[in-house]
């Protein structure tokens, strides 16, 4: 497998959906960097299901320790090791399918992959492995806003709703982390809507980047979108990535989709933002953009055909259990974490963190 | 900079627009595959501009020389170093326009980022760079092709025009590489109509791994999405990347977006492809599909306001020479090399190519 | 900080001293292995400390909990977390002197380096460490035995006296780990005398590697002998390594430093070893022969002079606690586990271990 | 294979001993630089044959053409590609004894690794593959040299001839690059000898780094040590490499090979060194002090047995050609650079080099 990502700051996790624990060695954090376990905490608890009728009942009250790398309060620039518990988990219903290949589920690749596998809970495709990634992220973000640069994410659209508005402050006052507070109300009710027919939606999540400075990224196969769209497509359910004006950059004319150079504040700046922050791979200094697809949760209590793997033969599944709806719900703070770790690796090869500088 | 790519199967790049030559190292292929200068001509040849009326008039007749790692007709395992020389070209109209940042371009990152640049013909920002990838690619695609598995890169979209008809046969026979041949009609008819009032078009590329065995792609953070999609999103222009169904899957319901497993001549597969061949990261023996969109060419006679960053005061800037009206057109045979690359490096990774055995 | 190490089998190590815990997370490790808590506790045992005279009266009786990558008592091809936890370590005589740098440790380096450091028991560069690569090296070499390979690492030289005879059995027999029982007898003389004067000694190492098979290594860069070099010089208190004849190399003439090739059982062979089992940075199938040199522990409680780092003074130290007079006798269990991850990494590079292929 | 060496300052080689040409490309190197073909060709021609009678008489008047990355006689930050031509050699004797085993060559362990490969004076096992080391190690060279860091390396010992005297400005003054004159003409006459008796003889050569600054190298895995010892273990004929006292200490006390730190010039720095300027794997801004073991040269015109691959017979082998008896007398430059590599990579990545900030 391959569980590291990242160059200079760079993370490394572990862990399965129904074993004892989940976790990550975050390494690269410079020394001198005030961190408590509470900053990882507020981070975890924006990811935690249970907190609403759109997402998961199941609690998990994730709490995650951390068992080295700080001392007195601030990083020592050495390898910062949190472990999050994982609670008593009903492993039982597991057991009934562990034969059956949950449609879009990886039992069936990795099963075929490698040859045997924790069945339980999706062991470590399961998407609670992200709780490790918003641990790490947490530190990225904290180092990100030391030197002013902060990453949101949000619910740009769910089941073809649309937010319209986009107001930062709406965006965590609501069950489905949208910045537009009546589209909230939609989505919310197409999310019901498919989970009362035992059914899932999918969505488009969107993160902006501010005040990252222009200048980060490495051409020509380390491009801020080559890393970005590396660490967002590699979140669970994630179908494709896109920047700036995006896809719709199809259908435009170059004399549209080119942002041309201004002067602002006595700094060399774009007009628009088509380019999403980013020209050839290295940042200018706009807002990055990112939006994401997630697809709709697989787990769906609807019945559907599938093989059963030892017999080769048909069966019905219905997966039960109490599952997220729609997961995208939760996708914001993973995607946040991801882009904070890519930006914080960049800060660092791009010299604009020194690595051995002690924070002050 | 950063100009390798990949793990077991890796390149590195080199060369500047304008400099005396290009080139890649390959390293990583096994020995025993037979390799000419004819396989690695043939995809330059795809790639090769002023072959119609809708690229650039530019002639680049491109010849790779293999200066190592091939001996009496067979790879050797050792590395392969190919060169590319670039014709003699005319960097006066750079001259002219070195200190004004064409918009879309790199111009203004690379200047911002190194302080000092090759400023002609875009230096290493140019899209030049891609025929080194090309040749690499084309060692790729032999390596892969000995294990049956195909990749196929075409035209799906032009400025808002689709293709509808799939006939992998059609995509060389038009100057478009679309595999429709009507739709590529009026595809050349709008690049055409955009190139005579000076500005260029963008487009989506589908890219289609055959044969492809289950199993490859690295789970947590070198998924086959991650990895296809940092190589893709690595390419000049591209701006998204979608995998299966991609951004389509956020309109849809989990019940159809869920690909049903069957047995289908004793293997495990699935119905349907909303999954694009890779679930989990891993693929699943499916066809892999990937699309891409590549923004209008940036390059554009039509006048548009920029800056002059010595003096930092506002400029009108019209881009003159031989510039492609639709890039897209010759991304195709990139996109495939870039993929092919990818899924070498996987097929190592997986076990599944023996870097060590000679090939037979 | 670079805290993890290999390629495809990959360790990454986290934790200090006197910090909560220590832990490693092991990458890439095949599916099928059966493992257990008592394969690694094997191992931590031959490391652990207070075990004789000759060792610090520490006890460290260190247990290493799995928490991940293992179900059903066989790994699953996800990563291996490893955690031990620490005793509540008194940590108040290092109050005492924080600000004084311990001759021939590494509080000089880390405080300029990070500006801010752990200082408790060494923090980070503590070789309690090590305690997390053991655990680690339990793992590659359970895969390593797997396939035939054998890894026995034994005290050679201790203040000058040399093991005249090497007997395997010996080795863990007598308490400085010597493979010569009357050589071991001299040589814990020689520690309790330089014990008994607050000194202590250095020693050679002897690492073997039984069985690999021919074609380990991936020259130019990842020679046998880069990669087991550099993962023994990374081990604490190394300050040279050698392969084969070694440093006597250099007296020696051509004609008798070749190793003449031979036929032996239909196999090619070599009839002496010289190379040290690598030539090319290949492996050729005789043993493996690798030796480093330890240098003296660092901290004796013998009157040193020093530097106070905040008054920029000179003082005195006399580093008091239960330190080991001489750790060349712990090193044997470190350099077994670092060399057999090197050599899982390199049967896993060279295919001979294939790393989605269930273990049986 | 492996062809790439370094994180930040990377160099990627190619080519084999009979091919068309050898090369490098080095990634990395901020803009800025003034660099010109002079100061490539000035650290090739300090590694050229042919030079004295204790030298291979073989004429390689290497010279290196840069093909990218510096524009206007500046670095421009993009990779610098460096092609070396090869001269028509004359492969014939090569097809003589291309199934013989040349003892101590890598002959047995390509042909087992990779099952085919180019013979023809080694192919790429070659040191004439070094000529791309020593062209890369120039641009580090120079680079470091802007940060005030020299590198010299020199032969220390040859055949049992210890140099006693070193001088720095005798090393080039001489053929067997000694420090010490009398040495010199002692080292040149058994040389010689060995040479008129169809025999070879090795040596030791000494890397010294003057005014690295304190704080370079990334603990745990990738201390000075760890990552000096690979690139040196990684030239041709190398076994073994040893710091400060290196072997020596395992004779010594603690007492006696703990270095005093002490205050001059108001900073700390230590009294003696036998660490050899690096403590914990981290610089001290004492001298870094590196020697390495140099095998006597294998081809040796003595008659040797070995076995013809092809019949596994035992056949007799007298290696013709105009070989160098002492391999060592080359050996300076080769280590010059491949140190000077590693010290430029931990610059970068210590942050002592921005990458991203243009060298005035």
């Amino acid at each position: 497998m391959s569980n590291s990502f990242g160059t200079l700051f760079r993370i490394t996790t572990w862990g399965e959906s129904h074993g004892k624990a989940i976790g990550v060695v975050v390494d690269g954090c410079p020394a001198g960097l005030e961190l408590g376990g509470e900053d990882v905490q507020r981070e975890l608890d924006k990811r935690a299901p249970g907190q609403s009728e759109v997402t998961s009942p199941r609690k998990e009250a994730d709490k995650a320790e951390i068992l080295s790398g700080v001392f007195e309060g601030k990083t020592t620039g050495t390898p910062i090791s949190m472990v999050i518990c994982n609670k008593d988990a009903d492993s039982s219903k597991y057991e009934k399918i562990k034969h059956l290949l949950r449609p879009g589920h990886a039992d069936f690749t990795y099963q075929v992959k490698y040859g045997f596998r924790d069945y339980r809970g999706g062991g470590r495709s399961s998407a609670r492995e992200t709780a490790a990634r918003v641990a790490a992220g947490a530190i990225a973000k904290k180092l990100l806003a030391k030197h002013g640069i902060t990453i949101i994410a949000y619910v740009r659209e769910i089941a073809g709703i649309k937010a319209t508005k986009i107001d930062f402050k709406e965006v965590y006052k609501n069950d489905v982390r949208c910045p537009d507070r009546n589209a909230a109300k939609k989505m919310e009710h197409a999310i019901l809507k498919a989970k009362n027919s035992g059914d899932s939606v999918g969505g488009i999540c969107e993160i902006i980047a501010l005040n990252a400075p222009a200048g980060l990224g490495k051409p020509i196969y380390n491009k801020l979108e080559s890393d970005l769209g590396s660490a967002i497509l590699g979140i669970n359910a994630v179908k494709g990535v896109e920047f700036g004006a995006g896809f719709e950059l199809a259908k435009m004319k170059g004399s549209r989709s080119n942002d041309e150079f201004i002067v602002k504040n006595n700094k060399i700046t774009t007009k628009t933002n088509n380019h999403g922050g980013i020209l050839g791979g290295i940042s200018t200094g706009m807002p990055i953009v990112i939006r994401a697809v997630v697809k709709p949760a697989s787990s769906i209590l609807k019945k559907q055909h599938t093989i059963n793997y030892k017999t080769m033969k048909q069966e019905t599944i219905s997966v039960e259990g109490r599952h997220d709806p729609a997961t995208i719900v939760r996708f914001p703070p993973i995607a946040e974490a991801m882009a904070a770790i890519v930006l914080a690796d960049h800060m660092l090869m791009a010299g604009k963190i020194n690595p051995d500088k002690l924070i002050k």
